[in-house]
């Protein structure tokens, strides 16, 4: 898998400012974010399978990653290039049998423990978090900030990338790719930033530069 | 497509009295049911397949059709025969492009305009109702009551197979089926009757009983 995983959208409409998230997903695109991910807390299966259509095309033309949060039938339906899952979402396993065996598989991730049982289960990369605190308990699962610490245990422990978020701005996201992190995913650091097209900037060059400090 | 729609059991355990599902399930097969829906509102994808897949041994084993609500990824996760979807839900070719050409996919429908509609997008069949009013607004889709005139009404405009579903016993199941239904859907009239194998016995008698003396 030679998907980038620096700078991570996770859309979310009812945060977005009253911008519609195909509106917000072109300004990241235009920014250089190098994966979309349908989340959508809220919406119904067919609101989610007509704007992932749409988020697919932007994708496509764009060649940036698309996957979709826990439902892989959508995912499927919309022809996503993967899927994100939770805890309480179908297995791994199961998200495969029916995606294919090329298709991305994500798993969400707050331990050391879950990370190494998610990959032994077969996760292509972990979303990591809550990082820090955030106040969009409404459309995150990840609620407990288990700080950068845990994020360089989860980084040691394994060996697939690893994608940190919950709460992570420019200003911070620097210290998550220091731990570890291959990159950093965020809703409302671009969803309700001023320009979403300049926050995605922003984002992007902090971990291109931490990263490549890391590098060296 | 040669499935019998007469007796079809919507599974919810938090209906059942303390019962599993499975064990709901059991009798209902031992009783004579002819399908049975996974639908278990309130559970996580997570808990429904698992489940489902317990589910799918029970039904292959009795020959008995196996559907999932709502949830594509689920069907074809745990091998189901189909998808039973409503509104909200995946649209009809969506679903079937998951899952084959060869899996059912049923569609609720309240009005002739959505039966039409329906049946025009590819429904194998459709589920009609609420026939009568209902106490399990929790479980149910269907809320607003439609009377057999509708289900009439709908037998008369499409030539998929309709069943009933909503506040149907083994005492109204005769009008439902000599309204023009080719079945009738229960959760409660099983889930939570005092023997649900008599139970499913009873149902079943009553609708081949109607259904026989409409052939006549
Ligand atoms: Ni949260």
């Amino acid at each position: 898998m030679n998907t980038e995983f620096g700078t991570y959208l996770v859309t979310q409409g009812s945060r977005s400012r009253g911008r519609t998230t195909e509106d917000v997903v072109a300004a990241a695109i235009d920014g250089g974010v190098d994966i979309v991910q349908l989340r959508e807390k809220g919406a119904t299966a067919r609101e989610r399978y007509h704007l992932g259509r749409a988020l697919r095309e932007q994708t496509r033309d764009a060649d940036v990653t698309y996957l979709v949060n826990d439902r892989v039938d959508i995912a499927a339906a919309v022809d996503a290039d993967g899927v994100h899952l939770g805890d309480e979402d179908l297995p791994i396993a199961a998200a495969r049998d029916v995606l294919g065996a090329e298709a991305i598989v994500g798993r969400s991730v707050s331990s050391v423990e879950a990370a190494r049982h998610a990959v032994q289960a077969g996760a292509d990369y972990l979303g990591v978090g809550a990082v820090y605190a955030t106040d969009s308990k409404d459309v995150h699962e990840e609620h407990a900030e288990i700080g950068t610490e845990t994020v360089a245990a989860i980084a040691d422990a394994v060996d697939v990338p690893i994608v940190g978020i919950g709460g992570i701005t420019a200003a911070n996201a620097p210290d998550v790719i220091q731990a570890g992190a291959d990159g950093v995913a965020v809703v409302s650091a671009i969803t309700v930033a001023d320009d979403p097209e300049d926050a995605t900037r922003e984002l992007a060059n902090a971990v291109r530069e931490a990263t490549t400090s890391i590098d060296r």
